[in-house]
């Protein structure tokens, strides 16, 4: 019978459905979907399978299910860009409506480990400024960001938290006087374990954004690297890149 | 007690620990990897810590299990580049030493449905050339790949098939005499659900990247849209962003 092939297909193709009738403005933000039943009326589905795809696009943030008020659609994920101008955290998140905020959850001077000296280029050891942000917008944790700059580099950075709020390169570049020349980011996809889902506030096991970033100054010496995890429900990143066309 | 939070930490305490060796070399690519019982001896923690810190690094693709021979380091994964210099899949995968291949799943002319018309800027039912193409590295299916082209804009690519094989921008510019413009890409983090765990044999919730590109001629119009996913336990993307400084 291909029972399975034929739930995976009839699953998927109700899952597309809903969100092509969210992305074409059908339903629109804050909107109430149909219930399960009416749903399954409407694609002459089962309650498993319209259940799956409404667990997929809750997953994904699309839907947000409400206890015993339904499942609605959700606000559009925030945008974060990735091209080469580079505009910070704050101007982003503000440009979209929304009230950026950060928290400073940790700053101190530690010494490198092994993989992080061999990063850095310093020997193990060597002291690292080491800031933990969390970044919210409208006051939902968004992004959790571990920065290390070289002690050298930055020597009193210990004493900057209130800078450090803002913008940390804007501070290297001012106070310490670095001269920043490119960053080098990798970014993977990762599940949310334990300590991220309880970091962020967000279900065991959603997809996220994790970021590693290298920067280097103008004698490509690294000045700083950074460990970051996004909420991949909640934001996403655009790249735009033009051609030679011939 | 606060059992719960301590197990978090301490799983976490061994995934970054076995990470770390992973990335520092100490550990080194199809090394075996020490038994569970032997982790659970040298960090003094449990081996149900010892599992989920595994199973942790195997669903993001560090390690692999093999049944009944051990706990292997991974190979590294194959790094895709999002900076505005463009090379094509084939010369990315080549570059990193492996043998890159093009699958062509499908190729026909489909009416745009609401969400397509709209982004393709077309009309509903209007015909578009559907693409869907699967790429491997060393035999290993990498990315998934569905295009979408108006047919006004290359109206005989359904007999195009051997082409379309390795670059469908290169296609477009020579034969179709397409001036590319630019590309605006989304990314977002998604598990693979059963489609896309079939589509590119991994386990299903495995964490996955979703790319959707919008090609646009030198006119500003889009002449493609595409929708691809790529398995994350076996690529990441870079970029590297340069800076004014001042």
């Amino acid at each position: 019978m291909g029972h399975d092939k034929q739930e995976t297909s009839l699953y998927y193709i109700v899952k597309n459905s809903i969100s092509e009738k969210i992305q074409s403005g059908i339903y629109k933000v804050g909107d109430k979907l149909p219930t399960e039943m009416e749903l399954c009326t409407e694609y002459n589905v089962s309650r498993t399978t319209v259940r799956i795809a409404l667990d997929q696009l809750a997953l994904e943030g699309r839907i947000e299910k409400v206890q015993g008020r339904g499942t609605f659609v959700s606000k559009p994920k925030i945008v974060q860009s990735l091209s080469s101008a580079w505009k910070g955290f704050s101007n982003q998140i503000l440009e979209q409506g929304y009230k950026p905020r950060t928290e400073i959850l940790d700053l101190r001077v530690i010494p490198a480990d092994g993989a992080l000296a061999k990063k850095l280029q310093l020997k193990e050891n060597d002291p690292v400024n080491r800031l933990v942000r969390m970044r919210f917008a409208n006051e939902d944790p968004l992004q959790y960001e571990t920065s290390y700059v070289p002690w050298h580099f930055a020597p009193g950075l210990i004493n900057d938290e209130e800078d450090c709020r803002s913008s940390l390169f804007k501070l290297l570049q001012t106070k310490y006087n670095i001269k920043i020349y490119k960053t080098v980011e990798a970014i993977e996809p990762v599940l949310a374990d334990k300590k991220i889902s309880e970091d962020l506030k967000i279900t065991k096991g959603t997809p996220i954004f994790s970021l590693q970033t290298l920067t280097y100054n103008n004698e490509q010496i690294p000045i700083e690297y950074s460990e970051a995890v996004f909420r991949g429900d909640r934001s996403k990143f655009t790249i735009e890149r033009f051609y030679d066309s011939k």
